[in-house]
């Protein structure tokens, strides 16, 4: 392991667009030894006049819907055909468990991967939704930081870091499947009203004419949602990756939202707001996390779950119990 | 104030039905005095036996809808056409504000209100969800264990109160209108994907060629929902509580619900995971009110919300120094 930065070194490495050190400055935050804690809280601060002037986008989709294509695709268009600079983070809590996340394997993105614009990082390995989704918000305001105008925020689609993508985003796109089994569509409720476009992709090879009879179906369902507080009506696309067809529209839906969103006031408000919830989730994170760890609760807590579960012991009863326990 | 019963006259009152004690019993647990909790854990423990054999139903829908007539029409379904014993309870954070909830008003529900079969509670006046939300959920297990058959939980559809009564119910139901405008039916997003049905109300007096189409609409965009893990797949219907057309028809989809989760163990599995979430939701709000309520905390919180807000600080660094200050 290479030493330590000083403070001074991380800023000015990060301002300066350096890839490497920006690199380091992230598995800074997403380390969880106090004494790295302390020195990314003070980078943060520091740099933190520096963020908040690129455009964030959340991606969802389950595996299989052809997610590293698209985003390849996507950005792609964002370093090329547009000349930005585009960094790609994920959140994937469980990708401890299952040996990596879609963007740990990097050869999926070979383009973008070798492209001098384009910043990709694999999800975190945390211990929690929460440490993971922690770590990913403090590295994008890195990215910021070192000059990067689009960040794309991976994220599975079938668990709870959608929640966490979307809290952290300007714009959520949920990639879907024309026609495809329930298993493979198996996204979480919920989702589909967070999503500020629906994209239909692989719209090739014969899949066609069933992408364009999906994008009528969902931009029919899309218009019964209620709208939402931006005044944006969330659109479905077609979209592929292959041909590159669609590609550049999906682009254009954005830039169509920020068009919106920017001048009616609508965007800043829901970036305040995002930061006042991070707080929110920071403190409440720091304190379960606490209480969770004490000894006599961690003891107690398996065999009350069990009681709790069975319906032989009351929710509330065991809650006190707990706290009880958290007091002594 | 009557004075207090002791522990074993509100059990036995609980088991016998009484709907006096019953209550009495509600207003304990709404208390927040820590004499009344206690009381009112040793309650809750004692009952826990006999709760749990209700159907519990959870009703949304924004003001304008026709809640309280639709209310009113099912829940005289199930108390007279069906004999079955109703309690109507409803989570509304709001009321205390807006001076009572639309079940504060009983006028409104007039047969209901009056008939013998039937229990009405409107919704705790409290300070927050979280404490509202753990009174209503005590007072459905009273309720059960007086002998209730079926519990409606009304919300009122427009804020996170819709996310909790979902965690405490067996089915959801949401009531929306045909052709209304946006303001009308400015339902919070993500509900229409938690609702296991969606009821077109108001299907008479000229509107019932719309309903009808709005009900085919909503059929559409509910089959392109990902699958709940239950099964089931989320149905349209139209309802007049006006005619009392299709009323009997919405206790039908509930009826071919638990048809279909019982025996497949949903129902069961789902109320277990619904106990633990509330084990977990109790210990976050008891460790957030605490934090929250410590002088130092509450003392900077507000001039660190403007910092977090205008983007002066960082939510992290925030969240670090209140840690911090809870600490001393």
């Amino acid at each position: 392991m290479a030493k330590r930065l000083s403070p001074d070194e991380y800023v000015a490495g990060l301002l300066a667009g350096n890839r490497f050190v920006l690199s380091r400055a992230i598995t800074l935050v997403e380390s969880t030894l106090p004494t790295d804690r302390e020195l990314a809280r003070q980078l943060l601060e520091r740099v933190l006049p520096h963020t908040g002037r690129s455009v964030r986008i959340g991606i969802t989709g389950v595996p299989g819907v052809g997610k590293s294509t698209f985003i390849e695709a996507l950005g792609m268009h964002v370093v090329a055909e547009r000349g930005q600079r585009l960094a790609v983070l994920a959140v994937d809590p469980t990708s401890q468990r299952s040996g990596g996340s879609i963007l740990g394997d990097k050869t999926r993105m070979n383009q973008l991967a070798a492209h001098e614009h384009a910043f990709i990082r694999p999800s975190p390995a945390g211990r929690s939704l929460g440490g993971v989704a922690r770590a990913t918000r403090e590295a994008l305001l890195l990215c910021e930081a070192a000059g990067y105008d689009v960040i794309f925020v991976e994220t599975v689609g079938v668990g709870q870091s959608e929640t966490a993508v979307h809290g952290m985003v300007d714009f959520f796109l949920l990639l879907m499947l024309a026609g495809a089994g329930d298993e493979l569509q198996g996204v979480k409720r919920g989702i589909m009203e967070m999503a500020d476009a629906v994209v239909i992709t692989k719209a090739d090879s014969g899949n066609e004419l069933a992408a364009r009879r999906a994008r009528r179906e969902y931009q029919g369902a899309l218009q019964l949602f209620p709208h939402a507080a931006s005044g944006w009506a969330s659109v479905a696309r077609t979209c592929s990756a292959l041909t590159g067809e669609g590609v550049a529209g999906v682009w254009e839906e954005i830039g169509r939202y920020l068009a919106l969103t920017q001048p009616n006031g609508f965007f800043d408000q829901r970036r305040r707001e995002q930061n006042l919830q991070w707080l929110q989730q920071s403190v409440r994170e720091a304190l379960e996390e606490r209480f969770y760890a004490r000894p006599e609760v961690a003891r107690r807590l398996p065999a009350l779950r069990e009681l709790v579960e069975q319906g032989r012991t009351s929710a509330f009863g065991a809650a006190e119990e707990l706290l009880g326990l958290g007091d002594a």
